[in-house]
């Protein structure tokens, strides 16, 4: 169930929580280090984030527990005369939580605050490897259009 | 050729040669007004990068004269422990410089501008049509990982 579902922004004290979702997931469990206390990198990442005003990291929470994050960053840019887009993500729903409509309700809020700012679209790149993330997001509108390219530095 | 050839940032009056250069191409064609005056929304984007601590928009020059540009983003994340990456975007050659190796040499350009900044990876999105294109990103070494997906609002 998402009622009473709500996003609001990231504290630093939800750090702990935020990356033991983020490693939940077999993807996700090769990118974290879900250590007491977290890694102090984590820290200085989530610093980063809360000093940018192009960047947020959203918890979703219902009843006062978190149940979800995402991440979103707003990208100025020339094309379309212009347009700023959002990109989302570490999306993540709690592994307790999944399955009951929540993916959706996270991402529809999120579009919402696109839409608020005047985001002229919203983007986000999947792993080719999750199938079934693709088919949630076309659920939604998206379309596949790109292509996804990386280069490791490290 | 690329000999000579250097990287700045972009300056306000520099706006209509980039705009015209983004404009040259198929794609580019249905998302730019190559006007004079340019539509004002243009400055305002320009300015919107401009002041943006996470965003730089880049020329190429050579003896100089604008030969290129490309815009990039640096996004703090929590994933690999906190890493900073950076994304690559609206990366143009001018039409009568193509086919000489310039691309090659602003991709390496920014490339090292992410190694100096720590980065630890470089991403980008392209097309799925631009099949050129990936077939070149993928010469310098990037793979093709991801499915990038969009969601147009206006």
């Amino acid at each position: 169930m998402s009622a009473g579902m709500r996003l609001r922004e990231a504290k630093r004290e939800d750090l702990p929580t935020i990356v033991r979702m983020l490693a939940d997931d077999p993807l996700g469990q090769q990118r974290h280090r879900v250590e007491d206390p977290l890694p102090q990198d984590y820290y200085a990442a989530f610093d980063a984030i809360a000093a940018s005003p192009s960047n947020a990291l959203y918890v979703a929470e219902i009843d006062g527990a978190i149940v979800g994050t995402l991440q979103l960053t707003f990208i100025p840019g020339l094309d379309y005369l212009g347009a700023e887009r959002m990109m989302i993500e570490a999306v993540r729903v709690a592994r307790h939580r999944r399955n009951a409509g929540l993916g959706k309700a996270i991402l529809a809020e999120a579009i919402e605050i696109a839409r608020r700012r005047g985001c002229q679209r919203v983007e986000l790149t999947s792993s080719a490897s999750r199938k079934d993330a693709h088919r949630f997001y076309e659920r939604l509108g998206f379309t596949a259009s790109h292509v996804g390219m990386k280069l490791m530095l490290k």
